[in-house]
C-alpha cells in the first residue's frame, strides 16, 4: 500500500463508477451541509441589522422571515422542475447556457464560481472563529486550525463521493436532530404555557430602541437574512452524483433538504420572538450568538446545550464541503465546453475531478491566509453571487417551457417566472445594501472571470483548428535532419551521443564550446578519437565546430548557433542532440550543473517548428 | 540595457579579469571590514564579562588586551609569511590541507564555512540591533532591515570585487578616522590632564564589586575580547584578488588593517581605564555601549558623537561584506579540489563566484529568519571556527617551513610555531568556556560538513572513472533503434512525430492509451490515415499498439511499455518520440497538460542507458 492510497485510497476502475454513487441520505450530508449550516447564521444577520429597533425588530423577524421561507419553497419548487428536465445536472450554469445562450451560462458560472470559494472560506473560519470564541486559549492559532480543516475537507473529497458522504452524516444528523429537537422542546413549552414560556437561562436584556421602523431597514434585513438560502443550488448541480433512479434520489435529496431549512428557519423565528431573544452586538463584551441565546432558554445550559452548540459550529466549519461537492463539477461542465482548462474535466484516481477540488483548496487557502483565518469582511461579497445564479437558472427554466411546450409547461413557467423576479429582485436589493460593504468586489470580478474564460475557448479553438489534420500521412520529401552534438570532452557520454547522431544522419556537427583555458585542446582530441576512426571506418567524419566564449556562457553560444544553422537552411529539420547526466538519487543533482535542463527549455522556447531536441541520457551508477 | 545587466553590471570578458582587481586601499575595505569592526565588540564583549570585578575589572583589560594584542601580532606575521609563500590564495584550506593533508584542510575548510556564514548573520544582526535601539520605532521592521541589508550586500557583491571596494571605502574610513580621531584627542586630554582626565559627558557609575578576581574568569575574558581577531584570516585567503604585484598588494593590505586594529584595541583598552568606563549590562535599562560611553566622555555628545556612532553601526552591518569576500573564495578553492560542487568554481558574468555569494545569502537569510533578526544567541557557536582555523594554517606554516628548509626557516617556523601554540590554547579556551552556550553546535556541525564533502568527492571521482573515455570512436554495431510515437489523436502533431520516427528508423510502433469513451476510434483513423498511405508509398507502416487504461491513467502505461520493450530486446537502442506543445505564452501552459513534460521525467528516472528520449515540439502560433 503506497503513500498515495493511505491518503487517497486505491485507484478506482471507470467502471467501479456505479458504486460511487449516493442515496438521498448520502446526498443530504454531501450537498445539504451548506444550505442546512445556514440556519445558523441567517436568522442572526437579519437580527444582527434588527437591534435598533429592539422589541419591534423581533416582531418584525417574523414577517422577515416569512417572505424568505415563500422564496425558498419557490426557489424549490423551481429546482425540482430543473433536476427532472436535467437529469445530467442541471446547474445554472447548464440551465443559462442551454435557454439563454452562452452569455448567461458564463455569467451564472462565474458568479457561482465566486460564491463557492467564498462559501468555502468564510464556513471554515466561521466554524473555526465560533470555536475559538468558545475556547479562547486557540485564539492565536486560529489560521493553523482552519487550513488542517481545508486539508481534512480536501482528503475527505479526493477520496471520493461515497467515502465523503458517509464522514459527514453524523455531524450533519446530529445537527439537525438536537435543533429541531430544541425547537420542539421550545415550542410545547411556549404552548403549554399560553405563549409566555419561562427561559430557564434569561437571555440579556434588549437594548433600548433607538431608531424609527424603515423600510430600507427591513429590505436589509431581509437580504441580510437571505444568506440563509445560499446552497440550494447545490443538488440541482451534482444531480449526475446521485444513485438510480438518478432524478427520484436527487429530487428526495432536495426536499428533504429545504424541508428540514424551512422547519429550522420557521422554528427559530417563532421561539425568537417568544423567548425575546434579539441579536447582541457582536464585537462587543456581552455578544453571545442568537442560536446560542436560545437553545439556553429552552433547555438551559447543560450537556445537551453544550451538544447543540458544538454539532453547530463542526457544521458551520464543514459546510464547506458543499462548495467541495459542487465547485469541482461546475468547474467540469464549463471546462467540457472548453471554457476552462481540460484538467477540470478529468476524473482522477477517484473519480473525482481532482483538478476543481485542489485548486478550491488553493483558492481557498490564498483568502484564509490573506485574512489570517478570520473572514468576517468576505460575508457581503457571497449573497450577490448566489442570487444571480438562482435568477439566472429560474430565468433559463422559463425558456425552457417556452420552448418545450407542452401541458403542464404553462404551470410550470409561471412557477419558474415567480422564482425568477423574485430573485432578480433579491439580486437587487442585495447588491445595492451592500455595495459598498464588498458587493462592488464581485461585481468586479464577475466580468474579469468571464473574459477569461472566452479567451480560454478561443485559444482551444485556434489550437484545435492549428493542429487539424484531416489528410492521411504525407510520406514524401522525408529527409533526414542536421544534427547538432554539443560535446563538453571526449568521454563516454560524447561517444553514445555521437554515435547516435551517426545512426540519425550523415551530417553530424559537433559543437565544442572553448573557454579560455583549455583552448586547442579539443581539436586534437577529435582528430585522434573521432577523425581518423571515422577515416579508417571508410565513413564521413562528424565535423568539429569549436566556439570560443569569452564571457564563460555555455548555453547561449549553442541556442546562437543552432538558430544560425536554422536561417541558413531553411528547408532543413535539426535536430540537436543533449547529452544529460541522469543521477541515481535526487541529492547528487546538486553536483552536476542542470545546464542539460536549460539549454532544452530555451531551445524549445526559441527555435522554429524545425528543430527537434534528442535527450541522450547517461544514467550514473555512481 | 537589460534588468540583468542593471542590477548585476554588464558581463565581463574573462580578459578582463585584470580590471578587476584590488589595491590595498579598496582589498582593506573588502577584506578589512570584518576585522575593523571587530574593533567595536570585542573590547566590549570582554568588559562585560569583568563588569562583576567593578573598577578591579577595568584595570584588567589592560593586560588582557596586552595579551590579544600580542597573540595578534603573531597571527600577523605568520599570515604576512602565508601570503608571500601561497601567492595563489593561502587559506587555511590551502595551508592546511598541502602542509598537514587532506583531513585538516578539510577541517579548516568546514570550521571557516561555518565561521563565514555566522559572521554574515551576526554582523548583519548587530548593526540592526544598534540601529534599532537608536530608533525604538523600527524594532517591528527588525527582520525586514536585515534582508534588504543582506540583499544589497549580495547584489554588490555579484558585481564584482572593485565595485565592492569601491562602495564600501566611504564607510570603512569614516569609521577609522572617527574612531582614531576619538582616540587621538582622548589620548591628549589624558596626558594634558595628567592622566585624570575630565569627561565631557560621564560615563554611568560603575556597579559595587560583586565577586573575587579568578583565572577562570580572565580566561573568559580573554576568550570573549579574542573575538575581536576574526577577520583576520581574510587577507591571505583573498590574495588572488590583489593587483600586481599580488604579494606586496596583500601585505600592505594586512599591515594596514592589523596596524589599525592594533591601534584601536590599545587606544580603547587606555581609554576605558583614564575614563574609568565599564561595560554595563545588556538587555537592562541603562545599557549603554562601550564605545558610545567613550566618544561621549571624549568629545561630548554633539555631531561628532552621532557621525562616530553611526559609523559604527554601518561598519557593523557591513562587516557581513568580508563574508561575503572570502566564503566564495574558499568554497571555490574547496570545489577545485572536488569536494564541493563544481559550480563553486565557476565564476559568473562579473568574474566573481556567484554561487558562493547566493549559496552565503541563502543560509545566512536563513539564520536571520529563523532568528528573527536577532542573533545574539549565535555568538558564541562562532569564535571556535576561526581559531580552529588559525591553529591549523600556523600549524601547517610550521610544516611547510620544515619541509622547504632555507636560511630563514628556523626563525618563519618559530614565530609558526608561537602562533600555533598560541591560538590553539585559546580554541582550547574559547571551546569550554562556550561550549554549553554553543560551540557544542560547531562541534557537532564540523565534522558533518566534512563527511558531505569527502561524500561528494568520492562521487565525483567515480563519475569521472565511469564516464571516462581512452579509446577512440567505437563505430561498430551502428544499427536504428526500435522507435515508440505515443499518439492522442491522429492530428499534424501526431503526423510531424511519424515523419520524424520514420527518418530515424523502419521499425515504428505507434502507441495509442484507450480510455472507455473513444474506444475502436483510433484503429480506424489508423488504417485510413497512416497504413493506407504506407502501402501505396510501397513502405512499411508503422504498427499501431493500443493499450486500454481502465484506471484513466496515461503516463504508466507508456512507461510500462517502454520497460517492457527493453526487456524483451535487450541488444536494441529504444527512441521514444515526445510529441510535445510548446505555447507562445508562459500562462498558457495552465491550458495544456503538461503530459510531455510528467512522461519525460520518468522515462529518464526509470529507463536504462539504451532508451532515449525525442522531444519533437509543435510550436503554436495561436
Amino acid at each position: 500500500m503506497t503513500l498515495n492510497d493511505m491518503l487517497f485510497g486505491r485507484p478506482l476502475r471507470s467502471s467501479d463508477e456505479a458504486g460511487e454513487k449516493l442515496g438521498p441520505v448520502g446526498g443530504l450530508s454531501v450537498f445539504g451541509l451548506d444550505a442546512l449550516s445556514s440556519a445558523a447564521y441567517g436568522p442572526e444577520a437579519g437580527l444582527t441589522l434588527l437591534i435598533p429597533l429592539a422589541a419591534a425588530g423581533i416582531a418584525y423577524m417574523l414577517p422577515i422571515t416569512a417572505s424568505i421561507v415563500i422564496l425558498l419553497t419557490i426557489v424549490y419548487i423551481s429546482y425540482r422542475q430543473t433536476i427532472e428536465a436535467y437529469p445530467g445536472g442541471g446547474g445554472s450554469y447548464t440551465v443559462a447556457r442551454e435557454n439563454l445562450g452562452e452569455s448567461a451560462g458564463l455569467l451564472a458560472a462565474a458568479a457561482l464560481m465566486i460564491d463557492y470559494v467564498l462559501t468555502a472560506a468564510v464556513g471554515i473560519s466561521a466554524g473555526v472563529g465560533a470555536l475559538v470564541s468558545a475556547a479562547p486559549s486557540l485564539e492565536p492559532h486560529t489560521l493553523a486550525i482552519c487550513l488542517v480543516i481545508l486539508l481534512l475537507i480536501t482528503l475527505v473529497n479526493l477520496r471520493g463521493a461515497r467515502e465523503t458522504g458517509a464522514v459527514f452524516i453524523i455531524p450533519t444528523y446530529l445537527f439537525v436532530g438536537t435543533l429541531l429537537g430544541t425547537l420542539a422542546l421550545g415550542l410545547f413549552k411556549t404552548l403549554a404555557s399560553g405563549g409566555h414560556p419561562l427561559p430557564v437561562v434569561a437571555p440579556p436584556p434588549l437594548h433600548p430602541q433607538t431608531a424609527a421602523v424603515s423600510i430600507w431597514l427591513l429590505l436589509k434585513a431581509f437580504s441580510s437574512g437571505c444568506t440563509a438560502m445560499t446552497g440550494v443550488e447545490a443538488v440541482s448541480n451534482g444531480v449526475k452524483a446521485f444513485r438510480e433512479p438518478v432524478v427520484k434520489s436527487a429530487q428526495r435529496a432536495l426536499t428533504a433538504i429545504i424541508a428540514l431549512l424551512i422547519a429550522l428557519l420557521a422554528g427559530i423565528a417563532f421561539l425568537v420572538r417568544a423567548y425575546h431573544i434579539g441579536a447582541t452586538d457582536p464585537g462587543t463584551a456581552g455578544y453571545q450568538g442568537v442560536l446560542s441565546q436560545l437553545v439556553a432558554a429552552v433547555a438551559g445550559q447543560g450537556a445537551f446545550y453544550y451538544i447543540t452548540v458544538g454539532s453547530i459550529l463542526l457544521v458551520l466549519a464543514l459546510s464547506a464541503n458543499t462548495a467541495f461537492a459542487d465547485f469541482p463539477r461546475l468547474c467540469r461542465a464549463v471546462a467540457e465546453d472548453g471554457f476552462l482548462p481540460q484538467g477540470f474535466a478529468t476524473r482522477g484516481r477517484r473519480l473525482v475531478y481532482s483538478q476543481g477540488i485542489w485548486v478550491l483548496t488553493v483558492l481557498c487557502a490564498f483568502l484564509l491566509i490573506l485574512f489570517g483565518g478570520v473572514t468576517d469582511r468576505l460575508i457581503p461579497l457571497f449573497a450577490v453571487g448566489a442570487f444571480l445564479a438562482f435568477t439566472l437558472s429560474q430565468g433559463g427554466m422559463v425558456a425552457h417551457w417556452r420552448r418545450t411546450g407542452g401541458k403542464r409547461a404553462r404551470h410550470s413557467m409561471l412557477v419558474n417566472g415567480l422564482g425568477a423576479v423574485a430573485t432578480a429582485t433579491t439580486v437587487v436589493v442585495v447588491t445595492v445594501s451592500k455595495f459598498v460593504a464588498g458587493a462592488w468586489v464581485t461585481a468586479l470580478l464577475i466580468p474579469a472571470i468571464m473574459i477569461v474564460m472566452i479567451s480560454i475557448r478561443r485559444h482551444y479553438r485556434e489550437v484545435a483548428a492549428e493542429i487539424a489534420n484531416t489528410a492521411p500521412l504525407d510520406l514524401t520529401g522525408l529527409r533526414n535532419p542536421l544534427v547538432v552534438v554539443p560535446i563538453l570532452f571526449w568521454n563516454k557520454i560524447a561517444q553514445k551521443g555521437l554515435r547516435f547522431a551517426l545512426n540519425l544522419s550523415a551530417e553530424v556537427l559537433a559543437l565544442h564550446i572553448e573557454c579560455e583555458k583549455d583552448r586547442g585542446d579539443m581539436r586534437q582530441s577529435w582528430s585522434r578519437n573521432v577523425e581518423e576512426p571515422a577515416r579508417r571506418a571508410g565513413l564521413a567524419s562528424p565535423r568539429l565546430v569549436v566556439l570560443s566564449s569569452p564571457y564563460r556562457f555555455v548555453i547561449s553560444p549553442i541556442l546562437d548557433y543552432v538558430l544560425e544553422l536554422e536561417r541558413n537552411h531553411p528547408d532543413r529539420q535539426i535536430a540537436v542532440l543533449i547529452p544529460e547526466l541522469v543521477e541515481r538519487h535526487w541529492y547528487h543533482s546538486f553536483l552536476h550543473n542542470q545546464r542539460a535542463e536549460w539549454l532544452r527549455a530555451l531551445l524549445l522556447a526559441k527555435c522554429s517548428q524545425r528543430t527537434i531536441l534528442v535527450n541522450v541520457p547517461w544514467h550514473l551508477s555512481a
